[in-house]
């Protein structure tokens, strides 16, 4: 087994030697492959859906697992949009000279070799492994083994066409070992492996992050806030309050508590209840909301709950600082929001709220590294070093500094 | 002893509406008096200095403790020195507008809480604290027993600044609980501490990456290798080489093994093998330099080794493709040189070594913060993720974006 990474690792150093446009030929090759052979990953999809049949597993599973024809293509047309990225190696980040005529150059490079350890959605497997080599890292590849066929045809895909440009298959590799001691290794291989991502639910990310001897970035729960402040513009709160939470319910930037600013909880609260209605959320609210709108109670538990679902809690708080005493308390440092349009107050909740995205009069759902331009999705980061909140394909890089001499010594 | 961690955690959110000149005059007082009471810091010197007689602690460990007037007074000019540094939170590192209209600022912020781990010298303490407080993080220090009176006396000092501004305490916090448990506390305490330092011999660091949950920044150690190319200017060579390796033999950026090319070594192993004659390098060579001079048999073991003393190996390789194989295998990624005059080598050199910093025609030793201009030193990481090599002020920040809008919702 140790084998396995020891290959993975020594395959990292032939990814320094291509050049940026070879990488993009590569991948386009790859997604071409992927579109015209798409009959034989949905034919080694049908084996995994059998296997989900037969273990009853649940509807939404189902669907997160199920490949057809269209969404075969959408895979082939996400990798060729990370081809088409901006080469994220070999930027120079600073540069600068000292006294001795030493020129000093902070270049990104790649991580090296990252594994990914993901669930029941086969394109991960294709998005995973083209941001990974466009990035010049290897990627070693934890699949669920709900999706094991799926992952290792369209695996099987991506290795063809390294091999066929001469690089070796460790370039992209499927870790062969679906057993939770495949992960115990792989998340302890801190000789082989420069960093681990976990794609998953809260019991796998906290199993990794307790576990690892690797570096982790997380991609961990969203338990975000919105403030109303009495300041704020009623028309627009209402309508971020409801965005964040209502638009799509079921991901981790969506809102799971609102908090209301006590000075204005008689005229908000209203319209609020009002704008919901429409849309069936279960609000939940402290005993101080439920004296203005008839509400279910919501108890210390909800607040620190990530419903993930069409749920809200509400709770009256004693101004900006008794928003930022909430958050600081029961958020997750995800995305957190003010709708007020007085300057001092929007300052005091951007600086005193510790998340990965601070907003002033927008809704949390924003925070998605597509919308902030980066381009195909890493994920978003909880943790607070190497990188936060949403990850591009520069995230999947590290730097060296590179200095020119002509014969310096130390004196 | 959790409410001790907690306690910390809640200070770091005191230190958020700090101004930068508040901060820079709070610094200054605790330089003020350092100096002042220098008197108070050595008196608690002499009782760590009376155990070491005791323990009998080697003369090395005795003179890193050793405190006097001139000692003490160097560490408050290194406070002053932190304090004049530029403000490293409040950065915009990066920003831009998207369609809608929301623009997005990256922001540099504290990290939060930090816990350093550190052994003999007292002056660790005053200067991490520092570092600390100007990038507003909470420091949590734990410092070796052996210097456990002087690093009390040290932190009191500081501390009696802090509250005098209405600041608690626990922004400076010593680890009361010296033993090996309270390591294994606190690196475990990824609830309340964001990051952990250590800074020690190699089994302190092995053992804090290998059980700390917290995010762990190392100062591992330096294997650091140079390589003379077949295009080398001689001249530079060998003064590159000799600073390299004897101009202070005891630190982690020195050379410890020099790599010849195969196609010069009958011309530039006797001009090397006189140049280090006068200072007395022990040096070892594999059997291809041993046919040209008489030195000692380097073993494999000897290129495993971080001498950090007056000795040298030598190997001679096939050309750079040969230098890049050897770095791979036994490069630690701290600082790696090549001496060359051709252009086409040196980028594969630069290029295919895997290092923090790489050199072209110049001595590893300048791997420094001091040098690199960063201003005092954090350390010089040899991690690969958040910061790498000589680390600034600057790296014991991360980012949040702050999104500003005026009620822009998700479609």
């Amino acid at each position: 087994m140790e084998e396995f990474f020891r290959r993975a690792r020594e395959a990292s150093g032939e990814l320094l030697g291509l050049k940026s446009g070879e990488k993009s030929q590569i991948l386009r090759e790859m997604a071409q492959l992927i579109q015209s052979e798409w009959g034989t990953i949905v034919e080694a999809n049908r084996k995994d859906m059998e296997y989900a049949e037969e273990a009853n597993l649940s509807s939404a599973l189902k669907d997160r697992l199920y490949l057809d024809r269209q969404r075969v293509e959408a895979m082939a047309q996400a990798v060729r949009e990370i081809a088409a990225l901006k080469e994220p190696v070999g930027r120079v980040l600073d540069g600068w000279e000292i006294e001795n005529g030493l020129r000093i150059e902070k270049v990104s490079i790649p991580i090296g070799v990252i594994g990914i350890i993901y669930e029941s959605r086969p394109n991960v497997t294709s998005d995973a492994a083209a941001l990974c080599f466009k990035s010049s890292n290897v990627a070693i590849l934890k699949g669920g083994k709900e999706a094991k066929h799926s992952n290792e045809a369209i695996a099987s895909l991506l290795q063809w066409v390294l091999e066929r440009h001469g690089l070796p298959r460790e370039v992209i590799a499927l870790l062969p070992d679906y057993s939770r001691e495949g992960v115990e290794r792989l998340i302890k291989m801190d000789r082989y492996i420069d960093l681990i991502i976990p794609r998953g639910g809260e019991a796998l990310i906290k199993y990794v992050s307790q576990n690892a001897t690797v570096p982790v970035v997380k991609h961990d729960k969203g338990l975000c806030h919105t403030y109303i402040d009495r300041d704020a513009d009623f028309e627009k709160a209402v309508k971020i309050a409801l965005n964040a939470k209502v638009q799509r319910p079921g991901v981790c930037n969506a809102m799971e508590t609102l908090l209301v600013d006590y000075a204005i909880k008689d005229e908000i609260l209203l319209p609020l209840y009002n704008a919901f209605k429409p849309y069936e959320t279960l609000l939940k609210g402290c005993s101080l909301t439920r004296e203005v709108v008839d509400v279910a109670p919501a108890e210390e538990e909800d607040f620190q709950t990530e419903y993930l679902d069409n749920i809200l809690s509400i709770k009256v708080v004693d101004g900006v600082e008794g928003a930022i005493d909430h958050i600081r308390r029961y958020g997750s440092g995800h995305s957190e929001a003010i709708v007020t349009e007085n300057y001092t107050t929007a300052e005091k909740f951007l600086n005193g709220v510790d998340a990965a995205c601070v907003y002033l009069n927008a809704s949390t759902r924003f925070t998605d590294g597509g919308i902030f331009g980066f381009g195909a999705e890493v994920g978003i980061s909880t943790n607070k070093l190497h990188a936060r909140g949403p990850m591009g394909i520069n995230d999947l890089t590290t730097y060296k500094y590179r200095i020119y001499g002509n014969g310096q010594i130390r004196q």
